[in-house]
C-alpha cells in the first residue's frame, strides 16, 4: 500500500453519503477524506457531519469542487451522481482536467465502450492526457453479475455457457429503490414507464459485454427483456401498500448469444414480498459450477464496499478510461472496524 | 490475447497428463503443445497420444527438455512434477535458464515467500535475470481457499475474520488419491505417518498466507492441525475396503492468529463416506458473505483449468516470480469444446 489516499466525495445521495461515512469511520488510516461536493442547495453549505449523523467532520459540504483544490492537493474522487453516460461526460470530463482519479458508481461506466462507444473513448483519451485513471464499478453492475462470473472460471478448462442470478427482496430497502423498481404501479403504468427506455436496472448489458470481453466470446446478439412481476397477494411495505394484481417489482433479463445459442444469461428479480435474496452463478462447463451467496451481497454497503477497494487498486493501473479487468485481483482489506 | 503460445508439458503424471490432453482437444487454437517432459523410464519414448489415450500426437516424450527446444521455440511450460519447494527447485532453476516461462501445479510455489524465503528469493532474482515469469497455481492452493475467498471481499468495507471450507469426498477418487489422506491406516499408522511432515494436504499455510497479504493482515501466528477421520461403520470403494475404526481420509486445519484472535481459518476435510462434496467461504465482515459451491470444484479439472488459463494471464505481467495476486483479474475462456 502506497501513501495515503486525498479523496473528494462526488455527490451525496444515499450511496454518497454511505460512502463518506464509511470512509471517515472505516478507512481514515489510508484515505484522507478532504472535501465533499454535491448540487443539490439543501446540502451546500452544510457540515459534512451534520449531513451524515456522526460528528463533525470540518468538511463543508461545496457546489464546486475547484473551492476544495484551492486548499488540498485531492488525488481521487469518489463520484456517486448518476446512473448514465451521457448525463456524466461533463462531470467526469470537468474532474479529469483536474487531473483527478475517479471510482465512479455510474452504471454505464462499468463497461462503456460498446454502448457508449464515443464518449468512452472521448474519456479514455482525456484520462491518458492529464495522466488518471477512471473507473466504473459497484455491485451490480461492478461485481455479483460480472466480475465474481468472471473470476469463477479461471478453474475451467471450457465454458460453454454462464447464466447469473440475482434476486433481491426490496421489501425492507428505502422507499426511492422501491420506487425505481416500480413497485405499486399498475401493469400498463409500468409499461409506460417502460418506453420511455430510463426505467429498469441499469448496467445489465454492460455487465453482459464485461463478461463477453474476459471470456473472449464474440457475440452475435444482446436481448433485453424487462417485465413486471405482479403480486398475486396485497403486500405493504414500510412505505408502500401494493394491492394484489399491481406491480411488485422488476424482471430483467439480458441474454447473449453466439450462433444462435444463448451463452450469457443474466437474471435479474428485484421485487417486494417475503422471498429470500440470494445471488447464484451456473457454468456449464468443465468442471461445472454452481455457486450460490445465501442471502445475497447487500447491495448499498457492498457498492460502498467496491468503490473504496478500488480506491486502493487502481493506482495499480496505468492511467485511461479502465474496466474492472485493469486493476488486478479485486480484493477488500482486513479492519477490525 | 497475443499470438499462439508454444508449450511443453513437463510431468506426466495423471495432471500432467490431463492437462496435455486438455490442451490437445480444448485449447490447440491458442496453445501449441510441441513437447512432453517425464522422467519415468516406462514414459520416455512413449508417443504422447498413446500415452494419453488419444489419437497419435507426433510428439514423443523426453527425459529432456533440452532435445525438445533443439527443434522447437518454447515459451511456456506447464510443470506438474512434485508437491515441495525443495524438491522442485532445482528442476525450475534449469527451466528458468533455459528462459522458459513456468506455470506450476507445485503446491509450495503457490505463495513461497514464508515457508520458503530463499528458494523464493532465489526463484525471483533468476526469473527476473532471464526475463520469465513464474507462477504456482491450480484448485488448491490456487483458487477455492485463496483466490475465491480474496475476490468476494471486494465488495466489503471491512473483514473482520474469513473462515473457508472445503469438503472432498474421496471416494470416487482414484487410489492414489484416496492412500495420500491415509484411507484404511490404523489411526497409529496415521500418527506416524503425520510425523514426517510430509503427510496430509500441502499448501494450506501458503493459501493462509496468501489470504494474509492479500488483505494486509500482519498474523501473529499460524497454526496448523492435522487429524484422521475416522470411520464408524464399514466402508468400500473401488480399491479399498476400510473397517470401522479406520481412518477415512483428513481433517486439516490451518488458522492465523492477530491480536490473539482466529482472523483467518481454512479447514479442509477430504475423506471417504457418503457426504457430498462443497466448497465454502463465511465472511464476517459488512456486509457479511456466505458462498457455497454446490458440490465443490472438481480438483483435477479444476488444477488444469487453472493452469492452462494462467498460461494465458501470465504473459500480462512482468518476469518474476509471480502469485495469483499479479496477473490481472484470472478468468477462464469461452469455448464450446
Ligand atoms: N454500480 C452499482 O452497483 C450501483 C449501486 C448503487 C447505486 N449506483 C448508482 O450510483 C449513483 C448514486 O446513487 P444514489 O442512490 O446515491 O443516487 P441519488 O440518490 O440520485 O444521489 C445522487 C446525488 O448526487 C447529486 N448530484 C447529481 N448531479 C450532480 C453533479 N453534477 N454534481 C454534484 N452532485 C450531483 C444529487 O443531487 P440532486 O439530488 O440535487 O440531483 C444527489 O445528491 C446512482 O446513479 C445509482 O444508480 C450504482
Ligand atoms: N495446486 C493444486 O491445486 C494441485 C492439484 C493437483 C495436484 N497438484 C500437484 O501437482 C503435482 C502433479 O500431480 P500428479 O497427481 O500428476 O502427481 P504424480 O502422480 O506424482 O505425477 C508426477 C509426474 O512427474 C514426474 N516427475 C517427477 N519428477 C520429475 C522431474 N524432475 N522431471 C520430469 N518429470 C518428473 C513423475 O515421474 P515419476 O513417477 O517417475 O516420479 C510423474 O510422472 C503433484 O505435486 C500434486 O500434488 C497440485
Amino acid at each position: 500500500m502506497k501513501k495515503k489516499i486525498n479523496a473528494v466525495q462526488f455527490g451525496l445521495g444515499p450511496i454518497g453519503q454511505l460512502c463518506a461515512k464509511t470512509i471517515l469511520q472505516k478507512h481514515s488510516e489510508r484515505i484522507n477524506l478532504v472535501g465533499a461536493v454535491d448540487i443539490d442547495p439543501s446540502k451546500v453549505g452544510k457540515e459534512l457531519g451534520e449531513l451524515l449523523g456522526i460528528d463533525k467532520t470540518g468538511i463543508e459540504v461545496e457546489s464546486d469542487i475547484k473551492n476544495i483544490l484551492k486548499k488540498k492537493k485531492v488525488d481521487l474522487v469518489f463520484h456517486t451522481t448518476t446512473s448514465f453516460m451521457s448525463d456524466v461526460r461533463k462531470q467526469l470530463i470537468d474532474l479529469i482536467k483536474l487531473k483527478l482519479n475517479i471510482v465512479s458508481s455510474t452504471e454505464e461506466l462499468f463497461f462503456p465502450r460498446y454502448r457508449n462507444r464515443e464518449i468512452a473513448e472521448e474519456i479514455d483519451n482525456l484520462a491518458k492526457k492529464f495522466k488518471v485513471r477512471v473507473l466504473g464499478t459497484g455491485v451490480n453492475p461492478g461485481f455479483v453479475m460480472d466480475v465474481l462470473p468472471s473470476v469463477l472460471t479461471q478453474v475451467c478448462t471450457s465454458v460453454k455457457r454462464i447464466r447469473v442470478e440475482r434476486v433481491v427482496n426490496a421489501s425492507k430497502r428505502r422507499l426511492p429503490l422501491q420506487l425505481k423498481i416500480g413497485a405499486g404501479l399498475k401493469v400498463s403504468e409500468f409499461k409506460e414507464k417502460k418506453a420511455t427506455g430510463r426505467f429498469g436496472h441499469i448496467g445489465l448489458v454492460e455487465s453482459l459485454q464485461f463478461l463477453a470481453y474476459v471470456l473472449n466470446i464474440q457475440l452475435d446478439e444482446i436481448k433485453e427483456e424487462l417485465d413486471p412481476i405482479v403480486t398475486y397477494k396485497n403486500l405493504r411495505t414500510d412505505y408502500l401498500t401494493i394491492q394484489k394484481g399491481r406491480v411488485a417489482g422488476i424482471h430483467h433479463r439480458a441474454i447473449g448469444f453466439k450462433d444462435g445459442n444463448e451463452v450469457i444469461e443474466l437474471d435479474l428479480k428485484m421485487f417486494i414480498g417475503d422471498h429470500r435474496d440470494y445471488d447464484a452463478v451456473y457454468i456449464d462447463g468443465e468442471p461445472p459450477i454452481k455457486m450460490k451467496i445465501l442471502n445475497g451481497v447487500f447491495g448499498d454497503t457492498a457498492t460502498v464496499g467496491s468503490l473504496i477497494n478500488c480506491g486502493y487498486l487502481i493506482f495499480n493501473a496505468k492511467p485511461g478510461l479502465l474496466t474492472m479487468a485493469d486493476i488486478g485481483l479485486p480484493h477488500g482489506f482486513f479492519s477490525q472496524k
